[in-house]
């Protein structure tokens, strides 16, 4: 999160609030987002013709990030959230320096701070893309927090295709799980390690699979509800709610809205997509992580 | 395969031939090569940046094309191989176009070949990568040999993750080969197809996997040796093969050689290869499809 706040009191609260993501992931964290700030207003864009940003170098993804933030602060947005762990990890202190008035988060430090609090052992084990992991960002976040912490990590690529696939249960999740996890969990002897995090914005919807090859008493730690609610601390510490959050909106947000009220009975802020390529799948692998319809109609294509 | 040939004389028999694709599943392609035309050098761009290619719109992968094939005609090549399905099935119009003197063949026309000559029933079923399957190429390549024929297709997306992984046996994969196969199989009643296309350069990996779950007596079609058979084929009717291509080679090649010598006991031919992202995981990742083993340190990074 950027600590730089000199320009941010000029924002008007009424604008939206930027997410972007390497592809259609971080729908988890735009899902936990409008749960938790119903009468936000939000722009998402899906960088889908660079996807996947996990297998690429830092310097490239670093690169992307600013690219694609340029286009959300552009339109205009009061905060900027990375959906994309990869990005989360190598990105934040470029895009503190290019726009260091904008508040500013990622999904690493959210997910590290809920993994300690839920690690009362100190035990850690994480799983992302391979990007993540080699960069270590996790490991130095818990770190910061919890130096005592015993930590494991493991890149688990293809849950990111069977997400995106749509194939979130049954045999072959359950044994693709398991091969991944068992070696995670055989490095925590005696019962395994207090959490895993979901060190990846596709991993949410496997979640019921992963929890069921987990020895009893491991909790899962999703990054986009702790996110969420981060960026809700964080703009109502500066000033930067939506008058109308907690009554549930005016409807005279100026951002017209893809999707409306459909998260929750109170939902009135709207959602502007973003993707650099093909809004048809955009839509189509979309809805697997936003858990809402989408049509191709809703996603503006934005050349980068 | 371009059918203008009217700048190709002067091109020298020595220069390199161009292979590209999105990342290294062309390396099954180039390992096919190197087997065909031992003597021949080549040059091989990965474009691991953008990849993959095989979820991304027409438009936008062509445009890739034109970008990777610059780089490969600035160094200097005879041919043109595009070693990848997605672009073979959109790109090869464009190329044509901006390049009318190179021979060039994507994979699909040769494919397709070699479908129709392994389909006496005229019943062929095809797996590819999502873009390669919508852009219906192999069927338009193979119905314009076969009016009559009988074609299914399917995405498998995940054999590419698969393949990436490096899991290419086991449980795992034989059961995602059931689930992407079986109700393929099922569309051709009566002892399923003839053949089976492996519309995808990250295919053959898994061949053996994939053969073990098929009707027996379904012949699975490879287009990486379909295609260099071709290439093979053009360039000789065209006077392009280096001179000393059956003997072995002189070792005077201009091209410096990251691997040579090392497919059979007659190479001398070079490669080097070409990436627009992290030679590391290239080099780790392309041993797999390569079939040999591979340095970051012989892996240029290109900037596109």
């Amino acid at each position: 999160m950027s600590t730089d706040t000199s320009a941010s009191a000029q924002l008007p609260a009424n604008l939206p609030i930027g997410v972007f993501d390497s592809g259609v992931g971080g729908l988890t964290v735009l899902r936990a987002l409008r749960r938790a700030l119903p009468a936000e207003n939000f722009l998402y864009l899906g960088d889908t013709a660079r996807l996947p940003y996990g297998t690429k170098s830092g310097a490239t993804v670093a690169r992307y990030a600013l690219q694609t933030t340029r286009v959300l602060v552009d339109i205009g947005v009061k905060m900027l959230v990375v959906a994309c762990n990869t990005a989360s990890s190598v990105a934040m202190p470029g895009l503190a320096e290019a726009y260091p008035g904008l508040p500013c988060t990622g999904v690493i430090e959210p997910g590290a701070a809920a993994a300690c609090l839920s690690a009362p052992r100190g035990r850690i084990a994480v799983i992302a893309t391979g990007g993540t992991v080699r960069g270590a960002a996790y490991q130095a976040a818990i770190l910061r927090r919890l130096p005592e912490a015993t930590i494991a990590t493991r890149p688990a690529q293809l849950f990111v295709s069977l997400a995106e696939e749509g194939w979130i249960d049954g045999q072959v999740v359950t044994d693709i799980a398991r091969r991944y996890l068992d070696p995670l969990m055989a490095e925590f002897p005696e019962g395994g390690p207090d959490c895993l995090v979901l060190g990846c914005t596709h991993f949410p919807v496997l979640a019921q699979a992963i929890q069921g090859v987990l020895p009893s008493g491991v909790c899962l730690i999703d990054s986009a509800e702790t996110t969420a609610n981060w960026v809700a601390e964080e703009l109502g510490a500066r000033g930067l709610l939506r008058p109308d959050h907690r009554q549930g909106g005016d409807g005279t947000g100026a951002v017209t809205g893809a999707v409306t009220g459909s998260v929750t009975g109170l939902v009135t802020g709207s959602v502007r997509f973003f993707a650099t390529d093909d809004p048809d799948r955009f839509a189509r692998v979309g809805e697997i992580f936003l858990g809402e319809p989408l049509s191709p109609s809703d996603v503006t294509l934005v050349d980068l």
